[in-house]
This record gives structure tokens, C-alpha cells and sequence, in this order.
């Protein structure tokens, strides 16, 4: 197929790298420093990774490395939600192991983490992989959202591991998935298994990040890509003059994107979860609140704006987050009485006369779809 | 304010011009060519405009041209919904303007046609346009959808021109405000106001042309920025494999913008609302032609896709077109009986009841939202 000046623009782009990574791979050499530890519950965490917790954190500094030309095998496997940035992670860990040695083969498993327990690869390739280099999605190799943490997924992952000789298993993925690697880490070595794990923290939302690890990667494009949407809306809003526009971002447990957006956009209003859980804000509270903003832009003659939300924001008004828990706890004890009504009427007519007096005040100020949408099953 | 540095490559930023355009103002000259007219309907045009009609095509050709620097004054009006370029248009024509003669001025109207008879305006200088340069949005000096179509309002456009010593006027507008402007014209040319009216035709749709006018400003921006996003959740959809997104694109009454993203991103539906109407397409059948291309992907294993949907769609099924007309006819005719049911179910099993058979079968299939919304009061 042909591609486009642009697309070979986009395909040749060498991301830039820290100083370090730029020197010839041998000429790259590992430090070993303090010991690494848990931030809370040391003695807990050091009690479940008796291997593996206190080792070594590592730097490159330059020094000669020539051992890093051994052959090897590496595997690498994405889990979870595509971030942008993925298919960089794979590029770079593609140029590295061939820098190291032309003869240094990586798999990718294919679909996530199903791809190793099902022994489904793709073996990465120059040519494969040039036209996913610096595109965003997961679609390389595709991702998945099985969970690796019994025994017996791990053995098998042993033995796919030696079946094709490798030594490394990277797994890009989010808090879950950089967990269960640890787990992983801790299981090989303890069985002396001679492979090593390494996690890549990704996740869009920026919450899965350290003193050591700044920011995780899918972050940056996420909100450089919001923000040039919301700035578009923006300028048309100061076009139209006659639009407030609600706009929901990513966001369910952390309101980093909102923030980063709001950083870069400067909306009229953007709401932090945090901040609404901190101040315990009530539902009423921020209506009140953006009505008054819209009311003073309104005195100046603006009857226009933007106001961000972060998808997860219903969840940290303690009221709402009180009343979803009360839902919960009574759908449980009360399922055959409730199951038992076919009307969506008369179930939320249940649900709200066996409410606390403060939850049934919420409950019944919510729109009927909403009351409705509460009483559905839901990923707790 | 301190501008960022791609900020400042934005406004540096010079659009291509057109080889004759690159010269020194002075050595552009019109050449006058054979006599404009109808593509049809040529009497009846040229009754209503008798003073215009037949007026000779221009050109730019290389030539001298030293009344170009007689200085003038000109005036700018945005007329209708905000397009990308606009701001271009504005600074293009100060530039030329300036080029021409540092002392000519560029009166901006305020607020759209409406500025004009309010004679509230603002001079457009090199500091005022620096930041609206190579941006988007009609915020430079406003739009509006007021429309100048009588006598009474084309004397004080006059008298506005008069008094600021404008001799010409620019109406930056779709197709009503361009058809105003060319009756404008005919009149300030009957009057012998010694005022010129340019219009520009602006159409984010992208329905605006003929054989001289390739393509109206708008359409450029609106269907690259939508084809980056289709593209991204076109990535999307190939990471995740599990969902299909139906995407519904401006172009209520043509689907060029549908065409061309489609053609920019290869989607696996795209739907024309011409080519509905030519097939005369059901909606059922419609219907079932996405299902087909969802199962035959299903078979495949390919349970994803992407499908676009120009917003205009409904109104080019034949059927639902012909019952919209019976409805709104059958909503005149009994308005009082209809007015007087306060239930919403009570409104649709009126209606139902009174429509003809094939219509009724229509409405039928509709889910209840659709149906009530169509008994709405809304913009014919």
C-alpha cells in the first residue's frame, strides 16, 4: 500500500529520549542503588514478596555493557484499556533489544494477557512494526482485560516463557495488571525460573505515578487532545455567544485530565472530584454553584461557557456516594421482594420508601431516569 | 499577555496564496470578461436584477495598476454560523487593504448584519487582528443571523456606508446572506449609492459552489479536524474490538461532509443522505443494511466498526419525509383538538390514529422519544 508523505512523516518521528538512552546500548550500564521499599505497610508487602521486595533501584549510567549484547528473548504482553503511547512502548523496547543484538527475537502476545496462557504471539518484526510506530491505540498486538494471579496461569506462562527461550516478560498495563506482575516477578524467582517481569505503568487518567515515576504514558496525549477540542468549542462558544457547553471527560477515580485540561484551556468552571469529596460538597451545592457563575457571566452580557466534568464526579459527592451504598446494601438483602416488581415505577417507589431519611432527600431529587439507572446491575 | 511560541507560529503563520496574489498589490490588475448570468431560470434573474445582471466575470491578471493605492474605506460583515477561515478572510482583506493604501480603514460590524444597521463596529488595526490570525471561530467581531432584505434596511446600510466614507461592503454569509447581498448590490447600484457589495461565500457544509467557486472556506478545517477524530476512534475501535460507534456528522441538508471524511478514513458504513433518496431507501431498510454489514464483520470474528451518519439523514427517507408533511399538515389542521390532550401519550395515539396507512406504519416502528419529538413544535 502506498503511504502518504504524512504517514511517513509520522512513521520515521524518533520520540525524544533522555540523554542516557541515546548513547550506543553498550556504552549503557545499570546502577544499583538503595534499596527499594513500600510506601505504607512495609512490613505487610516485604512479608508477601519475600524475593523480591527490598531489591536494588536502578539507574543507567554510561559504563561499559558489553553483556547486554548476549542473546535473549524477550515477551511483552499489553493489558487493560488502550493508552496512546503503547505501540512507543513496543517500538522502543523492539529498537533496544535489536541495538543489543540482531538476533534478540520479541514476541508480542497477542489480545493481552490471554495471549501467553493461549501461547498466541506475533513475533515483532522491522516491517511489522513500521507502520505502528508512533500511532496511538493498542491494535499491534490488541490488549485484554484477563487477570494473571493463580498458580497455575503462572506456571503456564513459565513454560511458554522457556518454550520460546525468553528471559523477560514486559507487561504494559494499569495498577491491576502492574500488581499481578509484581505477584509474577515474585512467583519466578521463587521458583527460580530465570525469567525476568517488568511492568510499564499506563494509564490515561495520570494516577498511577510516584516520586520515581512522573507521569505514566497515554496521560499527555489524552489531554493534549481534549484540550484542543475543548479550545475549539471555546472559540465557537465566543463565535455563538448563546451556548454554555457541559463537557464530560475521562476520569472515574482521579480528576487529573480535568485538571491538565482546565491547566491549559482556562474554562469558565471545572469541577475536581477530589475537591467536591473534600469539601463535602452536596449535589445541590454544585448546581448552586454553576448556576451562580452562569448568573454573573449573565450580569456582563455573557450568556455563554464552558464547563468541564470529569466523568467520576457523581461518585465523590458524599451524599450520592452514601446513597449508591445504601442502593447497594438494600438491593442485596431485599433482591427477591425487588426482583419480584416488573414496573421500574414501583422498584424505584421501593427502593426510595426503605431509604434513610437523608438518602431518600437525594434519591428523590434525581431525574426518573437517573433514579432508574441506580437500580440497574453495575460494575461495583 | 505573554504568547506561547506556538502561538506566535500560529499568527506568523502565511496561508498559501495564489500565484497572482503573491505580487505587489499595484501590479494586479482585473481583467473583464464575458458576461456573468443564471444557470437557470436566466429572465426571471435577470428581471429582478436588472442593474447587475449580466455584469462582466473578473479575473486577476498581471498588469499595472496604480488606482488600486486611492485610498478607501471598506466594511466587513459575518453573517450565520461560525466557520474556520473566516478570521483568514477578515485578515486577507485588511492586509490588501493596508497594501493598497496604509491610510484605507477596515470597518468590522459588529455582532453580524445587525452591526451594520446599529452602526456599532470596530476599526480593524494590525495590533486588534494580530490574535485572530490563522485561528478559527467568527469571535473577531461576531456574527449574527439578523438578514438584510428590505429597503428601509438598505438605506441605513447607506447611510452607515456614507457617513464612515465606506465604498464597499463585505458580507462574509451562506446562501440566504449571499443572495441578500447580491439584492443589496442591485439596489445601492439603482440608487447609485457608489457602494460595492462582496459577498464571500461561507458554508461549512461545503454546498456552496459552482464551476468558478471550487469550494466555500469551512468545509477544509471541518472535515480534516472530524477525520482526525473518526481516525483516532477508528484506532480505538481496533484496540478495544468490541464496540461498534455510529458517528453523526454536520450536513443537514447535504452529506458532502459525510463523503469526503469517508473518503479520508475509510469507515465500514457511511451513509449519504442523496443516495438514500435517489434508492429511495426505507428506513427499515436502512436498518437492515447496517445489520447485514454488522453480521457479515461479526463472521469474520470482527465484532467492531465504525459507522457515519450525516445529521440530515432522517429527513431524505422518503417515507419519514412524507410523514413529517402529513404531521405538520395534520398538527395545523387540528391543532385545537390536539392541543387541548396535556398527556404526551395521549398526543401520540391521536396523531397515530389520523395518519394515513403507510405513514402510520412508519410512525409505528419509531421508538416513543422519536415519536413525541416529532410532535414537537420545531424549525421547518
Amino acid at each position: 500500500m502506498d503511504i502518504s508523505p504524512l504517514q511517513q512523516a509520522r512513521y520515521a518521528y524518533q520520540p525524544k529520549l533522555p540523554a542516557i538512552l541515546r548513547k550506543d546500548i553498550t556504552s549503557i550500564a545499570p546502577a544499583f542503588g538503595e534499596a527499594t521499599g513500600a510506601a505504607t505497610d512495609a512490613d505487610a508487602v516485604k512479608a508477601l514478596f519475600p524475593h523480591t521486595y527490598g531489591m536494588s533501584r536502578v539507574t543507567f549510567t554510561e559504563g561499559d555493557n558489553q553483556a547486554i549484547t548476549a542473546r535473549r528473548n524477550v515477551g511483552v504482553i499489553l493489558s487493560g484499556g488502550q493508552a496512546p503511547g503503547g505501540h512507543n512502548v513496543i517500538s522502543g523496547l523492539f529498537d533496544a533489544l535489536k541495538a543489543a543484538n540482531p538476533e534478540n527475537i520479541l514476541y508480542g502476545f497477542k489480545g493481552g494477557p490471554s495471549g501467553i496462557l493461549e501461547d498466541s504471539y506475533q513475533i515483532i518484526t522491522s516491517e511489522f512494526l513500521a507502520p505502528y510506530r508512533n500511532t496511538g491505540g493498542f491494535d499491534i498486538i490488541g490488549s485484554g482485560r484477563t487477570k494473571l494471579e493463580t498458580q497455575e496461569q503462572f506456571e503456564i506462562c513459565a513454560k511458554v516463557c522457556k518454550k520460546h527461550d525468553i528471559s523477560a516478560l514486559v507487561i504494559i498495563g494499569g495498577d491491576d495488571s502492574n500488581t499481578n506482575a509484581a505477584v509474577l516477578a515474585e512467583y519466578f524467582l521463587e521458583k527460580n525460573h530465570g525469567i525476568q517481569v517488568i511492568g510499564c505503568p499506563k494509564t490515561i487518567d495520570g494516577d498511577l505515578k510516584n516520586e520515581f515515576i512522573e507521569i505514566s504514558f497515554g496521560f499527555d496525549t489524552a489531554t493534549k487532545t481534549y484540550s484542543e477540542l475543548i479550545g475549539n468549542i471555546e472559540r465557537d462558544a465566543n463565535s455563538a455567544k448563546k451556548y454554555w457547553h457541559f463537557i464530560k471527560l475521562m476520569g472515574r477515580s482521579a480528576s487529573h485530565i480535568a485538571l491538565e485540561c482546565a491547566l491549559e484551556t482556562q474554562p469558565n468552571i471545572c469541577l475536581i472530584s477530589e475537591e467536591v469529596e473534600a469539601n463535602k460538597q452536596s449535589l445541590v451545592g454544585i448546581v448552586e454553584d454553576i448556576a451562580q457563575a452562569v448568573s454573573a457571566r449573565a450580569l456582563d452580557g455573557n450568556n455563554f461557557g464552558v464547563v468541564l466534568i470529569p466523568e467520576g464526579l457523581v461518585e465523590f459527592i458524599p451524599e450520592i456516594k452514601a446513597l449508591i451504598d445504601e442502593i447497594n446494601h438494600l438491593l442485596a438483602k431485599e433482591a427477591t421482594a425487588f426482583n419480584a416488581l416488573t414496573d421500574s415505577d414501583q422498584r424505584v417507589a421501593f427502593v426510595s420508601s426503605r431509604l434513610s431519611k437523608s438518602s431518600q432527600a437525594v434519591f428523590t431529587i434525581l431525574p426518573d431516569e437517573i433514579q432508574k439507572q441506580l437500580l440497574m446491575d453495575r460494575d461495583p
